[in-house]
């Protein structure tokens, strides 16, 4: 058969772009929806969300769609790179879409975007049982979906490769269980240590000056705000609603520093990734990170590694004193360096110091794989949760929305997200690794607030690429190495031995 | 053809119940857009409005829209009441779209997206060449719309026909004549009292208060902020974005109170229409106002025949005294009722009295007639603005922001619209004559703040019926008379023969 590339190309292209505009939309429906809409907009929300959804689910795989990936794909020669990357990641969704049916895949949707909202009042109130339904048929559909999808060793690892290609529990369990055995470790020598008092984080901070300081710190890491926003919700996340606004949500508590900064910090890393993609992307599938474990070692890099190094704060510590003078004035720099680093066995995980942080991801990896592998109920969740705490952390919530309440992914049914966080730290340690190499004054740069330069450095060699290059060939071409837990693991030894006086 | 209507009409329900949900997210975009959307997101939300509306119109005018309409067109015996609705005004919405080729559709309104932004920088720095092309390419490409629908008479009233389901110029040159002659006598009447002091007015009002007490009213009028919320744009507006999501916009001047606190009501108006609408309509078509010029007379109704009445201060001018106590604690009832009341020739449309508020819509309507019937050219408008007002009000802008560019219709590329504004008008002078004779103590209800009650007038006469009347079937309906301005023109007598004691 003879193609005419010359045509068909701009077509397909122009398919995608109508898929980019309906993502977008939803995007901002989702957006809108966590932030300003009225509470009686649910329904009619939900509805809409779901309806534009399957349209972009069917058009992933419709006839068309086929047709363009017949086409293209029997001639791959001729095809320019992103074309070829285009043809590749369109086909692997087909693969995968084609085999839910798309009223599944709507309800699914609709069923998703009202559990968000019924989640966040259960969160509110403290109420398992009214959430626990809707979790409940989140997870039978989710394992309808793996049976459709089938796997070859684990039920869970076709939801791993959802979020990371390639990532399987087999690789998982082995990563975790070496970074398991050195964090316990490590937090071990910690607690035989005097506690860091953390008292100063907990005085007054006004929400407004909060915020003012959020945005100065946005700015100085080089976020642009003519290309985004930050607004607060209760759960902080960032959405790219389209390639020129990409924008960002934290939450302020008068009485906690630490949420809406780190969080800030946090999201703002994300954000990063996304303004920083090469515009040669837009309007197709890959203008976005290329996966979420590359996207969450862009905002953990930022928030750790960056925004919790004492170089960062020999830079921006005064200006947060003139910030908040009565709560910080009497505060040196090393005090505040060691509360806001301070090691702490705790119950909320987006609070959780870095040592104890990939814990808490574990005993969710463990829970998920339950539930996935029909092992575990959703009704036995809440008291798991307590004793896991218990057994792994040596804390136990109070409640619910201290515990099995605390996340928003469950009610948006993201199975096999929570690695994605752990995996964010190691590729992030690793990243690190390969900046010291590049750039040996790296520190005294973050000291002198040069921030824009290491954003250089990270948009030359991850966030222009988006998905264009997948995890393992970006960490390859930054690093020359493979994933490994390592780099993360003598990071945190190194850091606190030195905060420990281990 | 024996057609199984109990399949049928649910599938029908279902595609209309589809475009909705494009319509919804749509609207959502469009809010977005002019609230809170960073600079940079216009290219990506011009681009995704264009693919959904332009989805929607495909939608309207499909091969499946086709079948649905001839297979249930063809027998309207057995449709209940609704259906039969939706048939007749998706049959009216095929017949007009189908002319329309879509690509061009589409086109019109990415450039009219582009262009309100692009005006709203314009009307900042007083640069109508930078908005002029805009407008050109809007006029030229609405003239083809108008050739492709065709019209009888002047074509001019196929626009109209969008807005207002048969209006005609030469009705409203009728009305107009009749308007135009009875308000000038009454406003030479007028000029040759004393002027009213209107100095109070441009005391400083906090926004922060003029925000606050607005939201009290609008509760007072029984707008639901659970189905909606009051944000703040340099043109106010309202728009439903689904059933429980009716939102409205205003604008604070720290010197002039009229703007937010009439905005705000008059937006209120559009929106308590909008939230009373039957929930049977809920995800048709008929889920909307049935013309603009009936919703008009709903936002005209509340901002000036309460809002501006003596008996509505009667009861809520001591609160006012309470949020505003350095500006008007020194100022009387009377003389509060008479500043916002003083009829003086201005220049901006939105800030005019009730008096001379028809003579800027006349002025508008001219030039549309002109612009559409080739006799007047975009070039010359700024000086014919110039001239007009002079002519017609006696009063001569100082530059375009305060001429030509200080309404945003145009950008949006609708023509026919701003005779709405004074069919609003009368429509809702004959709507007042038919509840002073259903309420005769409707102005002692104002009075004591039974609003409710009044809303509930609107509610069961007017709002509940959506689109499922037409215009002149609610008029009917609810006084029993056609079109009329002279219940307007005795209003405006009467209440202003009092007020400068002619």
């Amino acid at each position: 058969m003879c193609v005419n590339h010359e045509e068909l190309i701009p077509q397909f292209r122009s398919y995608l772009k109508k898929m980019a505009d309906y993502h977008s939309a939803i995007a901002l429906l989702e957006w809108d929806a966590r932030t300003h809409m009225p509470k009686n907009g649910i329904v009619g929300r939900s509805q809409a969300i779901a309806t534009l959804s399957g349209e972009a689910f069917r058009m992933s795989v419709s006839e068309q769609m086929e047709q363009f990936l017949d086409q293209l794909g029997s001639h791959t020669e001729q095809l320019d790179p992103i074309t070829l990357r285009l043809v590749e990641e369109s086909q692997r969704t087909f693969d995968r879409s084609k085999k839910i049916p798309p009223d599944r895949y709507e309800a699914f949707v609709a069923l998703t975007s009202e559990a968000q909202s019924v989640w966040e009042v259960a969160r509110e109130n403290n109420d398992f049982a009214t959430f626990a339904p809707f979790l409940e048929s989140i997870v039978d559909m989710t394992r309808e979906f793996v049976d459709d999808w089938g796997y070859e060793n684990h039920p869970y690892d076709t939801l791993l490769d959802q979020y990371e290609v390639g990532m399987t529990v087999s690789i998982l369990d082995e990563l975790f269980s070496g970074l398991r055995k050195d964090t316990v470790s490590l937090l071990n020598k910690i607690e035989a240590k005097p506690h860091i008092h953390t008292e100063i984080l907990e005085r007054f901070y006004d929400p407004e000056k909060q915020k003012a300081f959020s945005e100065f710190i946005l700015r100085e890491m080089g976020y642009d705000f003519q290309s985004g926003r930050l607004d607060e919700t209760a759960h902080p996340f960032a959405t790219g609603i389209a390639p020129g606004d990409v924008r960002i949500t934290t939450h302020y508590y008068p009485h906690f520093f630490n949420a809406a900064m780190f969080g800030s910090i946090h999201e703002g890393g994300h954000a990063l990734y996304e303004q920083g993609i090469s515009s040669d992307l837009i309007g197709t599938p890959l203008h976005m990170g290329t996966s979420m474990g590359i996207h969450e070692s862009q905002s953990r890099f930022w928030e750790n590694t960056i925004g919790r190094s004492y170089e960062f704060w020999q830079c921006y510590y005064g200006d947060l004193q003139s910030y908040f003078p009565e709560s910080l004035g009497d505060v040196t720099l090393d005090e505040f360096y060691s509360a806001i680093n301070a090691v702490r066995p705790s119950l909320i995980r987006i609070e959780a110091d870095e040592v104890t942080y990939n814990l808490h991801i574990m005993l969710r990896y463990e829970m998920e794989k339950g539930l996935i592998a029909n092992t575990l109920s959703v009704k036995d969740l809440p008291e798991l949760w307590h004793e896991s705490m218990k057994t792994n952390l040596g804390v136990t919530p109070r409640n619910d929305a201290e515990g099995v309440l605390q996340d928003v992914h469950w009610s948006g049914g993201m199975f096999g997200y929570f690695p994605s966080y752990a995996l964010g730290n190691i590729y992030a340690a690793q990243f690190t690794q390969a900046i010291e190499r590049d750039l040996p004054d790296f520190k005294d740069r973050i000291k002198h607030g040069r921030l824009l330069e290491i954003r250089e450095w990270l948009g030359q060699n991850i966030h222009q690429y988006g998905s264009l290059l997948k995890p393992a060939e970006i960490l390859k071409q930054a690093t020359g190495e493979t994933i490994d837990a390592k780099p993360l693991v003598s990071y945190l030894q190194q850091k606190f031995s030195g905060l420990y006086h281990l």
